[in-house]
């Protein structure tokens, strides 16, 4: 009865500002929710940035060692999805060859990749960690570190320094060296000057030759020119590419000095603490990667590069005589009792070490050794 | 002039309406912003959530080689936060342990673990990837694997299974084996029953004895019952573990059949594509290291439990002699050429296994094994 007509113009009107103001409402809502989703998983799924520099002994981009620095932060990189970010700085680029312990101890670099003999001066018992002459091979290395409790002396002896080590690398049993004076007897010894480093340095002096210590840039020349008899460097495939062929004749097997080199990552403590427990993991796990990563292509591509050595450069190879070897052996053991004798630390490791070589070297006879033996008799001889 | 009346009440009720219909908009749109939200993050921060299951042909907590699972779970966890959960089967829980492959194959499982001979009868050239009689010692297969090319052949032919293959640990040089026989002449094979499975069982078979196939479970009380004569299976501190010494006299090496035998991860190809890549990597690493972690433990442990098996259980060490392993070796390279030329797979991986030989065997002659000889006359020697 009441017919009375609406005008439907306000209503409208109303209607859309109410819809304009419910969606700019819904879009602020929308964007709080972005935000506190943002915050929330930044914090729970630990996705913050690290920024590392990993600080080398080696040139950059230096052939074989100076791989597995590059290869790790490759891995860290993919593994993190970016989250860890390793910067490889070469020998001289941050610090000097020889600064890179105190750097990553300093936290300068966050991480280092050399060798432990390379600090002797520092710590005489960080020589267990790269080689020590007659001693255990890149096989029983890895079982002494990992297995064999002696990784936990390694980052014992490391900690007063903030530092934790990794295993990074290592080369399998080395060559005896690059020579251009014959050995044939233990007199052949004497008043030798031999580039050689470490332990192995120290038996050559008490054996009456003369250790000396030249950085790896220099070592051709000082070859050329005769300031020095000999060198010992790694193996062939690294070898060649240094060139020593071409200014010395003969190459020397087996490398007692360095049977089975280890190389090492040393991680500077509190930036490895401040890392997320993923992180953390992930480090350890690329280091592990990128140490028998190293052994793998070296046993992979040494027997090439000997052949190229000896077939295209006339290169001499030759095996040092028992005598020569017997001698070498017997001034080790005295050379290493006097210097355990003099530095507690050092006695501590090498009892440790010896307990586990004389078990991985009796198993080794009948097991590694014995299958060598079998070689003689089957189709991958090669003559 | 015209002073219509307006009708306030259906406007309010329009007007609140629109309100409420926007509001449950807004509400809508929000969600809708949340699961956009969602998807996006999970596609730029790869954190979706993974479970896989791992199936072995190990029974759960397997001595030894049933670590390796259970190594790489754990430090999947570890380094992708718990994105991907990876839960090992031991055999018989989801699938036989000859059914792993299959099951891998088809999805049925993510991942498997166990040995590529055990697949031999649908891939004969499989077996060139876990042990080859007088073939590669652990150093050597790992060379081969990651530098030599040998993984990429072993991808190659698993690629039409769908299956990703990466080495899975490693056990080094095995033993020749349990014997209540002695072996003392070539004659002494024949009519041997013995368990050695893969490539070394044909040897065997040539030889004139007879390989059986038992699973490791059954292996004390066919040796104990006279079932069989002899059984290999790894080395002292994983046969120690089996109790192998309470029903076998003579405990032979070298293991000429199995001289560093490569145990086997296998991912099926679909769940590992369907992974980010950081998961991807992390499983490649997380592989990587427990193989080689394998073969630190049994470098670190085997020598004590052999010395407890001399010394405690009266076990007999014996070397087989000279004789009998020239004479395996000779009928090794005739079984070999044999079923390469009735495989072509088998023979194409064969040339690659053998040049590849050539090389590392020649080049260990005077590097590793002229340093093992070198162990005759130092400190480290056992005696």
């Amino acid at each position: 009865m009441n017919t009375q007509k609406i005008n439907w113009y306000p209503i409208v009107i109303l209607g859309l500002l109410a819809l304009l103001v419910a969606t700019f409402a819904a879009l602020v809502y929308r964007s709080a929710g972005d935000q506190s989703q943002n915050a929330a998983s930044a914090f729970t799924r630990q996705d913050a940035q690290y920024e590392w520099k990993l600080v080398t002994t080696w040139p950059k981009n230096f052939p074989g060692l100076g791989s597995a620095p590059e290869r790790f932060a490759r891995l860290v990189d993919e593994m993190s999805a970016g989250r860890l970010q390793v910067k490889v700085l070469g020998a001289g680029e941050l610090v000097p060859a020889m600064g890179v312990f105190g750097a990553v101890s300093d936290g300068a670099a966050q991480m280092g990749h050399g060798a432990a003999y390379y600090w002797k001066g520092k710590l005489p018992a960080a020589q267990f960690f790269t080689a020590v002459p007659f001693g255990l091979n890149a096989q029983e290395m890895n079982g002494w570190l990992h297995y064999g409790g002696g990784l936990e002396l390694w980052r014992e002896i490391y900690a007063p320094f903030n530092l934790i080590p990794f295993a990074g690398g290592s080369t399998g049993v080395q060559m005896a060296g690059w020579f251009n004076k014959e050995i044939n007897s233990v007199d052949d010894l004497r008043g030798l000057k031999m580039r050689i480093p470490g332990l192995g340095g120290e038996v050559l002096n008490r054996a009456g030759g003369t250790a000396v210590t030249i950085p790896g840039g220099e070592l051709y020349t000082a070859l050329q020119t005769g300031v020095i008899d000999a060198t010992e460097w790694v193996g062939p495939y690294n070898d060649l590419a240094f060139g020593f062929h071409q200014v010395a004749k003969y190459y020397y097997y087996p490398g007692w000095h360095e049977p089975g080199s280890v190389l090492e990552f040393i991680v500077n403590k509190d930036a490895y603490e401040s890392l997320p427990e993923d992180l953390q993991a992930i480090v350890s796990a690329a280091a592990r990667d990128a140490s028998q990563d190293m052994l793998d292509e070296y046993t992979a591509r040494n027997n090439k590069a000997l052949r190229e050595l000896v077939d295209n450069h006339e290169v001499q190879l030759r095996r040092l005589p028992d005598d020569v070897i017997a001698y070498l052996a017997k001034i080790n053991r005295e050379m290493m009792e006097e210097t355990a004798a003099k530095d507690p630390v050092f006695a501590r490791v090498y009892e440790a070490f010896k307990a586990f070589g004389a078990e991985a070297a009796a198993y080794h006879e009948i097991s590694e050794r014995a299958y060598y033996d079998t070689r003689e008799l089957n189709q991958l001889k090669q003559d």
